[in-house]
């Protein structure tokens, strides 16, 4: 596929910054190939509502093969990268070795649990497409065996929810779960309208989404209360179990449900050791580039910019892979690649039932103003215009009447031996 | 949930045949519970175009709760009947055991595979949700490993697909496939063009489309051959294993997808032997009760009726189902149930590449005319406003741009130990 004259780019990982590079080099007389072992792209910032059943899987998950086809130039490839060997520029796959001329790492982080005992086995994370569907069915089976129990210890545990970490994923899970178990839930299920449902965010910072703004953070606090919210702050998790949970303030709180929201740590293939920091982010060079190496690049939450500490969200990742793809195409071109910098645009976060927060610059915005500037910023980076419009009618849907239209456990069978608590698979 | 006053009537399968006994028994004076393992209902005369990637498995998936919030009597109880017992009017299922004044049976039938060696494990039943899910992600592997493989004979072997069963799904799979083949995966994987794929439908009988009439029959078989499709009559497959299968003419076929479209068996739970036909059908009385049993009634493809011989087909369950309910009411009100009579109102299939076939009375539809005449009778009978939309627009796009547009492989990820073959998971 590749021709020996033209140079060959090598992008793994097909999220925010690998898809953004790829498509940024559509066109260019570069063979790229771009790496991943799923065959979609996932819009992330909309998991939380695959989650709690609002949107269907398919929606949020933009088939890669059909994205990039427009582009000759531009190929993927699925398959699971095993091990790279910078020197020699070769790739070994689950599948075939590949060699390049550039490399751009873009191999994003996995939840990491903190060596918290039973996290792992037993909280629920939500960082890809899979979690969500996950955690879905965990929430649905929940519901519909608190609806079947005669045992009241049980049925309570099977209805408190908790979340650890109180940064956006955590907020915007709250608010999605406060609109699932108040307004949608108790039409199929009235038992609730006497049961009310326990949630509970546990953070080990001092405040909630402390990388907004201080009024911010506490309109947040005040509105996440008045929806029955309990926030724990400057408290942590020491250990999950099936039925519960332990706060390092001694408490046990019956819980089959723990989602975990935070702690994150660096993916990276196996190969020769780069220059890490303790959090495990690879240094680069102000071009993205790697010292020794600088035919590679490295973008998104692996990184560790000198001078610039730059979060791992989307945007970041994405401007990164537009910056990568222009510091490529001047490579190839001869050129000296320029250094990143990033363009700040403001943060926004969901709180759910018609309120949400955002920054933008020095203005400050809450409410429903927040809310609805949140759902607008999200569905005009949804990919695809035909997701788009359904997401679109599902939301104006889902507001007006309350109801959850995802609410099937594909993919789930309820065999005879399913006990009553669910270990995520 | 019981009232202690009103009669409990409580139906086992949420199928065509349960749904309709449950949404027909809504408003009257008994309390219903509807019992299924899932928790939606499946439209499975469009679960072909799930498995090839047209239809997201969701738009054909009823959520039941949802779905009979509106009668205050119906109740929904997701889970296993593991035994019933008729004479002491008992059920019991994984999670509770339940009393019944009147039960109907609407259990449906699972795949068969007769015994053949190797089927059970290597081939793709297309009965359930999942099948068709698991079939559509062995689908775009196989095309993903094809495009990767320097081996051609693997390369052959991946491209290769047989059908099991010249009946109606096997037709209606194989224009499909078709479809996916020729139209939508050779515009992103080029190497299509050059190199053909197989496709074969192996029919034990001497024809296809057997319960159609002869003009029909003989019309398909050409249109079938006209696309490419190799028709094998009056054959069988006595084993298949994962690189390849046998057929009782001995011919051996490099085939890694053999999808199993032929061959019932009745599931019905453990308990009291009823008498059955030498298939396990349940024989019943004209009014669809059991002879022993006046107060169980059995409906759909588990039923034996005398002097009547109706096949396994969505509008037989559905108007048994109708009648069951009417029986029912019948029953309550003193009154004695009356004999079913089915109505039958025609006979489509659907051929793909916008042919197809239909008869109707003395009328024989074919062509375009029988496409069309597919589609809409299909969307009409989908459940849903909100997913027959969606259909509608996905169709109209499908047919336009010739692209399948739910070709991701969600819940599943490839692991490095992924072997090339896949078994049905």
């Amino acid at each position: 596929m590749v021709s020996p004259c033209s140079p060959h780019i090598v992008i793994i990982g097909a999220g925010f910054g690998g898809l953004q590079t790829a498509v940024s080099l559509g066109g260019t007389s570069a063979q790229v190939t771009l790496i991943d072992r799923y065959n979609y792209h996932t819009f992330i910032p909309l998991l939380y509502q695959v989650a709690t059943a609002t949107l269907e899987p398919e929606w949020i998950a933009v088939p890669i093969q059909s994205h990039l086809r427009r582009w000759t130039n531009v190929h993927f490839l699925q398959g699971i990268v095993e091990q790279i060997d910078y020197g020699e520029q070769r790739i070994i796959t689950d599948q075939t070795t590949l060699k390049y001329d550039y490399l751009v790492l873009s191999t994003g982080s996995q939840t990491h649990f903190r060596g918290v005992p039973g996290a792992q086995k037993y909280a629920f994370p939500l960082r890809t497409l899979t979690d969500a569907i996950a955690l879905k069915h965990h929430l649905l089976q929940c519901i519909e065996e608190a609806s079947q129990t005669p045992d009241p210890d049980l049925r309570r545990s099977l209805l408190t929810f908790t979340l650890v970490g109180g940064g956006a994923t955590g907020v915007e899970m709250a608010g999605a779960l406060v609109e699932l178990c108040r307004r949608a839930w108790p039409k199929d299920y009235p038992f609730l309208r006497q049961q009310p449902v326990r949630l509970l965010i546990v953070q080990s910072g001092a405040e909630l989404l402390p990388e907004f703004r201080q009024p911010l953070r506490t309109y947040t606090y005040k509105r996440l209360m008045n929806l029955g919210v309990e926030v724990q702050v400057n408290t942590k998790v020491t250990a999950v179990y099936p039925t519960h949970l332990v706060l390092d303030t001694g408490v046990h709180i019956p819980c089959t449900t723990t989602i975990w929201t935070t702690g994150v740590t660096v993916m990276l293939p196996q190969g020769q050791t780069l220059p890490q920091t303790a959090q495990g982010k690879i240094w680069v060079l102000p071009s993205l580039q790697l010292q020794q190496y600088p035919e590679v690049y490295a973008i998104g939450d692996i990184v560790q910019l000198p001078n610039q500490s730059v979060t791992g969200l989307a945007p970041v990742a994405v401007q990164q892979g537009t910056h990568a793809a222009c510091n490529l195409r001047r490579q190839l071109k001869g050129y000296t690649p320029q250094p990143f910098r990033y363009f700040h645009k403001g943060r926004l976060a969901m709180i759910g039932c018609f309120l949400g927060v955002g920054q933008i610059g020095p203005l400050l915005i809450r409410g429903l103003m927040g809310w609805l500037l949140c759902l607008v910023v999200h569905w005009i980076y949804v990919p695809g215009y035909r997701s788009r419009l359904i997401i679109l009618l599902t939301w104006l849907q889902s507001f007006m009447t309350g109801n959850k239209l995802a609410q099937q456990q594909l993919m789930k069978v309820r065999s005879p031996s399913t006990s009553t608590i669910q270990s995520p698979s």
